[in-house]
């Protein structure tokens, strides 16, 4: 088995085909999968083996390639119909991912755009259009992570939260691709990874994958931020970010308000990594997000094992929105947006690139 | 089994003689410990089925009275060389603890102070001097949560973090003990209780004892604090402390130092309750409060269990000092001190309580 590297991401195509990493065993378990058929990739994108919107958008274009070699239809007319079908049941494994149905759309109608007068001209259409969508995604990556090395400056010493990682994209990640784009310039970079409660992405995940990459990484409790500010430990925080608004507030994993809070405090930089397309222009200010309260078991159980009293429950918000004033810039696809934010945000997206 | 009461605390006698809750159980199972040897109250402390500064000093001063019941010396002579014997048994359990040593002295020079003539007029005065001190305890905490009830004023929903509880003492706790007292009076207070991550102390304790006396109580992940405080359903916070420096610096257990930070954000006041002489004259602020360094493994794994990848190690601080200026007021036995700090803790200290 070769070696994963951060480029690869979480799903990836090579000479064996659409490779997945079955990211519920990470991180005990490093295995790649090999989905086969529709149905196998379905499986792996609905019981989340495959996680984060760009990372899933990527295995379902894909998925379609798979669909079109288990049945090997003889011609365009019955490319055409099974694609739909396969679209159709890829759809509805996560039926509220934005991103996967986006994908599988943009695929379609590429491969549709080619007028393919064969089953194999459709197959190979349907192929470079996913390929395409994969390596759009690493080079969107790569563009933050450029934007990151930019804001950083000398700073090598980074907090981060969650996974915001190479995982969930086609490589690189947003909040962990100025990481190794240092990293790969030999620079000696170190990583202070929150554990994130309550699911610990943090701790299975993006510790994983830095030390899987060779960069130098420490877990700890999300409640030591500060703490490890106020010893002089820290030069710049790096997040990821779920939507932002257009004012620049900014909704992400529970726990990253405080982090911002900690950081202003020591004024330490606190950047959000993220392609120019999470900014919302539907959404005006961050009391407009929604914030998703999830199962109160997850934080009332530790790793599975209940930890809380029987009779005892949880308020388990999913995440918080930063006000934009914490944010010291926005790394994006686009370059690095600074304050005053409601302004610099705006410039860019009248240029149209939203 | 009678039902547990806050005002019993983590260690009482009553007509069975000494009682020890088995700290180490909750909250799956609420154990009773009934040590009938000096043996069986060593190992209760040494392996923590007893914790907290003053449970701790109880359970050790009572442990005194257990020796002298087990081997029911004949004179006088003989039960002083067996308590001599029993305090360097017991001070052993737990070398680093202040409060223990502290409590097997005054203990022994208090009954020795009544010059015993025989073994049971010595019985009875190391009894009375035990009881004593657990009383004194327990009062002290109450006289702390009267300061809590007259600081919250009609604050109601109260934010607190990690055990500072009446499980850690003779009765009511320190953080928790304004809590209780408000429930006995029949007002409506609800609390949001901190996980307290590594240990849980949160999740696994607060959340059992406030929910055993009948107080609503919610866990947290410690990273939402912010968000909870925007979303308005946090009216005060309240939190113990290890040690507070002359002007105010507060050492507490990890995330307390975030919890005030979202705390001052939001203009929401923070209250460390403490008894007087936590205040240490020998430390005049926080940077000179040794922060303790925990074994890695509190972060990297749960109840055995590993949770980070192999190879990764952490970062595990198990304090933090909030400075004094986000501290709203400390709530004392010796009343509610107030800003400005260096001075109103002065003023408390030159009139000899400390």
């Amino acid at each position: 088995m070769r070696e994963w590297t951060a480029s690869q991401g979480g799903v990836w195509w090579d000479e064996d085909g659409l490779a997945l990493i079955e990211q519920t065993l990470l991180p005990e378990e490093y295995r790649v999968l090999r989905p086969r058929t529709l149905a196998e990739v379905a499986d792996a994108i609905s019981r989340l083996a495959v996680r984060g919107a760009p990372a899933i958008g990527i295995a379902a274009a894909y998925g379609l390639v798979v669909a079109l070699d288990e049945a090997a239809p003889s011609t365009a007319p019955e490319a055409g119909r099974l694609l739909d079908g396969a679209a159709e049941t890829l759809r509805r494994t996560r039926p509220t991912a934005v991103n996967l149905a986006w994908a599988l759309e943009r695929v379609l109608a590429e491969a549709g755009a080619h007028a393919p007068i064969s089953a194999a001209s459709y197959r190979a259409a349907v192929f470079g259009a996913a390929r395409e969508l994969a390596r759009e995604d690493r080079e969107l990556c790569r563009r933050i992570g450029l934007s990151g090395v930019e804001a950083l400056g000398s700073a090598r010493r980074i907090l981060t939260h969650c996974n915001a990682g190479a995982l969930a994209t086609g490589g690189y990640g947003t909040a962990t691709a100025p990481l190794y784009l240092l990293h790969e310039r030999g620079e000696a970079v170190s990583v202070l990874a929150d554990e994130t409660r309550p699911l610990l992405q943090g701790s299975r995940l993006t510790a994983w994958e830095l030390h899987r990459a060779g960069i130098p990484v420490r877990v700890t409790a999300d409640g030591a931020s500060g703490a490890l500010m106020a010893r002089g430990l820290v030069d710049a925080v790096i997040v990821g970010a779920d939507r932002i608004a257009e004012n620049g507030d900014t909704a992400n994993k529970i726990g990253t308000f405080n982090l911002a809070l900690a950081a202003a405090y020591h004024g330490i930089p606190i950047y959000v990594a993220a392609p120019f397309s999470t900014f919302d222009p539907k959404t005006p200010d961050g009391s407009a997000i929604p914030i998703e309260e999830r199962a109160p078991e997850e934080v009332l159980a530790f790793a599975g094992r209940r930890v809380a009293p029987e009779g005892v429950t949880s308020l388990n918000l999913a995440f918080d929105v930063t006000p934009h004033a914490l944010v010291t810039a926005f790394l994006t696809d686009q370059g690095v947006l600074r304050p005053p934010y409601p302004a610099s945000i705006a410039r860019l997206s009248r240029q149209g690139v939203s």
